[in-house]
């Protein structure tokens, strides 16, 4: 263990201190990706870093890379952060922390005259949200070489700006190209954006992986008819088809060890009158699970189980599915260091799997990568209400730095 | 039996004829109350009694009543008849099929030469559908006194056009003050609007009564949650809750016998993305049953399914009763009569309720009242598609003018 812990009331303070910028009423923020409050975001996170000795690059796509200089330059750098930019409605800690955890290391090396061989490089992601350009994770996601970039750029909101018109307006469209160099390790600290940690008393969640995703929407089609006059036997409702699918659809998910999560967020009913029986139901589904294997199996009976209450209600049904997302499993070594770390400062820990997307979910795709969870006030994200202990994300930061120096290695 | 029947061929001409006002693309009809088109369809019905020597009188809602003499003008009339509005894609034969059998009546009378002792009263009653001011069967509901004639006519539409100003710019704000008379008997020819008769083969539905409706919004109260973190354990899932109820409250519709009709037509999710677990669900239920007692009894089983399933599910629920009619049992002397009239023609028939609300039900309340049903195909209507055979129709007519005989008399 390195003798070097983070400053949790500093971190704290800069982390109120972001959280002005785009505050809602409500004690969230409100800083969509690009727009004027991105920039000040940005702003003063550059200010911070330069004023801890860091020197700032910017990508093409508006990442940050604050670099703390290693004893050998040549080496790839050892990379950790998250992003700045929020849901319109968000919380002050969904990526701020990671950031400002990163930030915190670097000032916490700085005091404790900690010279690593390696850089360090704090990293701001452009636009992980895709609350503003509809496709989040884009910075890390170019970096990690998943999209064109002139296609990217083009993305426009829905007001027809740019991503690349907005860049280049807050001052953010660098000249570095994105991706293409060497990445020692990839750490990111996050709150848990669930409530396992907290319910278990828990303070670091050592992440293995992030869970694989498989979407649907299944639409079931019966005829519709009139409340009063079609007797019960002749119905062939399509809304209690789908009631009785989404029943189905639940037990499925407890057929396996561990479950999946399985969400049913959206129902539509046609014609959508009290006095007509429904003709048609669409509504969606949304699978994960850590283990791909078991997302096939878990499709494979939801379709069974949609088919079999179709047959038996005389329904049609039809199951389509619009997304698919492998599952991600951090780099071992990466995990370990993080369990190890947590162990050896003494705080209680799991394993977990993140059941939300990450950049580090794309930093995986191209280097050994990691992430530290904390825990969130009753699992609750994306929301105003977000919230987090002050020790439990200093503590957060204790892994985060011994992970660094661990990777980066004390120089000399 | 009397020695008169319906001339099928001129029925069938005088509803086509009808159906071309305001003809739908898909063969229907969209005639909304009180529309210009409303009044082209007034004006020909009354050229027509006119000319079958009717003399015609409009009361102050538009009630147009055009009376065949009796040999005895004193006694009160026995009235036939329905409506000429439709819904905005209605049918063809929905309403206009009893006016215009109540018409074809009259004629095949003249034709017949027959005079019966009491007067016969032809009536179109305003706005059935209550497609356009939303409160339905308003002309007969004023007749039999159900309402403030003043509070009916200030009844304003989407665009802020009153019933009373309406009925003045159509020409139809008539003279004769509203009920108040005696009426010896009404019968209503009208297609069932279910799949029964079809289904059974039958040309007749002697309608004993219609059904009582009570009509509930349940609001599912649970917890918005992340699809990605939230485990499937620690859910409270809304949507799932009123999945559950769904499926059982169409399981409390088969506890009974005869079955009531229990639906759920509207179903809304909050927050509605298929990314978060729903915190809110609110439905609809439609009950109905010919029996009170019955429907009491459901409401009782209907709120402990929904309660038992909250509580299984860690919920809140809400069943919040937003309607109540009582059923309709008609005459049973005019029922016998037309039961007796389907026997006389070798008709078969059945006994049979209203599943729907007709301007019939209103005149209950204050005569002698009863129904005649046909077949209309598939049980389809409110619907462009609504549509029944020349045959059909001119059998319900035949019972119709037998029992318009039997009730008025054959005149000395």
């Amino acid at each position: 263990m390195y003798n070097v812990r983070a400053n949790g009331a500093r971190l704290w303070d800069s982390l109120m201190e972001m959280g002005r910028i785009g505050a809602t009423p409500n004690g969230g923020v409100g800083r969509l990706a690009l727009s004027d409050l991105d920039k000040q975001a940005r702003d003063l996170l550059v200010r911070w870093c330069e004023a801890a000795g860091c020197a700032v690059r910017v990508d093409r796509v508006g990442n940050i890379f604050a670099r703390r200089p290693g004893a050998d330059d040549t080496r790839p750098p050892v990379m950790t952060g998250s992003h700045l930019d929020s849901q319109p409605l968000g919380g002050r800690f969904d990526g701020a922390y990671g950031v400002l955890a990163g930030l915190e290391a670097v000032r916490s090396l700085n005091d404790a005259g900690l010279r690593t061989r390696a850089p360090i490089d704090l990293v701001v992601w452009t636009d992980e949200e895709g609350a503003r350009f509809r496709a989040g994770l884009m910075g890390s996601a170019l970096f990690a070489g998943l999209h064109r970039l002139e296609e990217a750029l083009a993305n426009a909101d829905t007001e027809g700006r740019t991503m690349g018109g907005e860049l280049a307006r807050i001052g953010y469209a660098g000249s570095e190209p994105v991706g293409g160099t060497a990445v020692d390790a990839f750490f990111e600290a996050h709150i848990e954006q669930g409530p396992v940690l907290e319910a278990e008393g828990k303070v670091i969640g050592v992440v293995l992986g992030a869970q694989g995703q498989r979407c649907f929407e299944v639409t079931v089609e019966g005829e519709e008819g009139h409340a009063g006059t079609l007797p019960m036997t002749r119905r062939r409702d399509a809304l209690l088809g789908a009631a009785r699918m989404i029943d189905a659809l639940n037990r499925v998910a407890f057929r396996h060890d561990p479950p999946p999560v399985i969400t049913v967020g959206v129902l539509r009913v046609r014609p959508g009158a009290p006095n007509t029986i429904p003709g048609r139901a669409v509504f969606t589904i949304d699978s994960r699970h850590p283990h791909d294997a078991t997302l096939v199996a878990v499709e494979r009976e939801m379709r069974e189980e949609c088919a079999r209450v179709a047959a038996g209600a005389g329904l049609g049904a039809t199951v389509e599915r619009t997304s698919e997302r492998a599952s991600v499993a951090f780099h071992e070594d990466c995990v370990a260091a993080v369990r190890r770390a947590a162990e050896a400062l003494a705080l209680p820990h799991r394993d977990i799997f993140s059941g939300a997307g990450h950049d580090a979910c794309n930093l995986a795709l191209i280097a050994p990568t990691a992430m530290i969870f904390v825990p969130c006030e009753k699992g609750i994200s994306h929301n105003e209400a977000e919230n987090a202990t002050p020790e439990d994300l200093a503590a957060g930061c204790d892994v985060l730095l011994q992970v660094l120096v661990e990777r980066a290695r004390v120089a000399g």
